[in-house]
């Protein structure tokens, strides 16, 4: 009897940043489908730090985890054995399997992997990430051609999709990122108007010297000190979209809360935060939308891709220590 | 010749409480109306903890104040000299006519008083105080019948008026307040559904047992650590709006930001921040229709009157000891 191997929830990373024996790695049989059932072969997972919340199990604002289950996570792979109308052996499809080498499914939030595109998009660009910002610049952010859009994170997964949509909707597009290298991919191949470092030196005053008039639009992926100084520089009537909170895992203790969020009165401007399920019903016409624009050139990412199952926890742990320069992939196995 | 008095801003508190000395006492000449213009003499001022944020010249969110200046603030007073055709000898007036026993004015931004109810309520539920309250909460809070609406600040000028505002319109309403006396007021005059005195103790076990499902909408009149317990109690979709931060004045230095802000995402929610001026076209209907509620006894209000126009420095202070129970008033005369 064939076995396979999982990564199960082992202890909750509460308050502190994670370690590898937050999670155990156990071997189980490879389980065959019944009927209305396929097995999928997982090739590739994708990494993103909600992860981390979900194993917090902060606020229930997710299903919550149980110690002891398959770590949840998004993958793509093929799949091996079909009792399934809809999903044929040798297809490549997109869900939520966790972390484990093969998984069973009834096709139910499973995605076939977009043609023209490569399969690994559908963890990134054409996954959750590209969707939350897709979702939280348009929906939240509302800019406008002309507008200036401000992204913290800017070279990461969610941040660099944020900064080409803007500049696509003809925004001015400023971006914060960690490292020279960031920086100049942003301004370089991404098309951002300019970018700051903030290794570089304190942030305030490059956003002062680069945004005269503030932002119109704050797109935050970091939290902590860096959104208190964009909340320093927003223009009037800016709407603040809070997409995630990196900051808030660096450290063992949460980081301080923004003293500038009155800046939202002097400025009649606004701050949201958003679940990008609750537009679960257009994310079909997006991703066709997202995936246009990757075809065309338009759309460019970058992706950083480890090997091998067993080092799914370190990781996921890269996303945390801002080691990855691009989308965070695991890859498994090569398609068959 | 007959002479009058005025205070005059000396210093900027940036940063710091008011002191007797942030301000000097003047005598300068009565002036004569010109054609086109009338005079008015002071009857009541009315204060304002965003009087504080004028001296300072936070953010130029208003035109700045320049040193030296005439005291920016409220009053009611009558026409004591009038060569304006829209404006009689006698009448009673409200305008920013700043701290001094005399004005000049030439019409713009005075409005008359309304008949029927006291000349003070336009110093309060029916001057800025009580618009701030009713297009913060209806414009931005959105209320609908039903909702669970938070109030800190509960029992001052704006908060009263909030909450009963809110109770019209269908809702439950929880207010915070600091003492027992301002927490009786609230549930046993004004229709509070609870009240929660932050004096007492901490307020976050009493906000889980009032709020079980989360407020729905959050009206925010202090901010500092009362924002951030409130933060953790906000239903999915909330609007929380932030209208005043008298706990930034309270101390030397900036109170912590919210912490809690993250739970903006983790509740879908929404934050903001608004200028009252920016309705100012529907002043006079907004005005209109809390007269009426005045009338017929649904919108209740206290008053904290001071003598002397000497005294108002230290009457301005009172605000942000949280001394006042009611708008703060200082009586400078009797009308005629």
């Amino acid at each position: 009897m064939a076995t396979m191997r999982q990564w199960v929830l082992a202890d909750r990373p509460t308050g502190r940043p994670l370690k590898e024996d937050d999670w155990a790695l156990r071997a189980v049989p490879v389980p065959e489908p019944a009927d209305g059932q396929f097995l999928v072969r997982l090739l590739w997972l994708g990494f993103d730090p909600a992860q981390k919340g979900w194993m917090e199990n902060v606020a229930d604002y997710v299903a919550p985890m149980a110690l002891g289950d398959v770590m949840r996570g998004s993958g793509v792979g093929q799949v091996v054995r079909s009792r399934h109308p809809d999903f044929a052996e040798g297809a490549l499809v997109a869900g939520q399997f966790g972390w484990q080498e093969f998984a069973l499914s009834d096709g139910r939030d499973v995605d076939p992997v977009l043609p023209g595109v490569p399969p690994t998009a559908m963890l990134g660009v054409l996954g959750l990430t590209g969707l939350t910002a897709y979702c939280g610049l348009f929906k939240l952010g509302e800019p406008i051609a002309g507008d200036t859009v401000l992204v913290s994170g800017a070279a990461g997964a969610t941040g660099s999709v944020v900064g080409q949509l803007a500049r696509l909707a003809g925004c001015r597009v400023v971006g914060i990122a960690g490292g020279a290298d960031k920086c100049a991919w942003l301004t370089g191949e991404l098309g951002y108007d300019a970018a700051i470092d903030y290794k570089a030196g304190p942030i305030r005053p490059r956003l002062k010297a680069l945004l005269p008039g503030g932002a119109d639009v704050v797109y935050d992926n970091v939290g902590g000190a860096i959104l208190n100084d964009m909340l320093a520089h927003i223009a009037t009537g800016a709407r603040v979209v809070i997409c995630g909170g990196i900051s808030r895992y660096q450290t063992g203790r949460m980081p301080a809360g923004p003293e500038n969020y009155f800046n939202l009165v002097f400025r009649r401007a606004t701050m949201r935060g958003f679940i990008v399920l609750d537009w679960a019903a257009e994310f079909p016409a997006i991703r066709r939308r997202l995936a246009g624009f990757i075809a065309d050139g338009r759309l460019q990412y970058r992706e950083d891709i480890q090997h091998g199952f067993e080092n799914a926890p370190r990781t996921l742990m890269r996303l945390f220590e801002g080691a990855n320069f691009g989308k965070q992939l695991l890859q498994l196995a090569e398609p068959a």
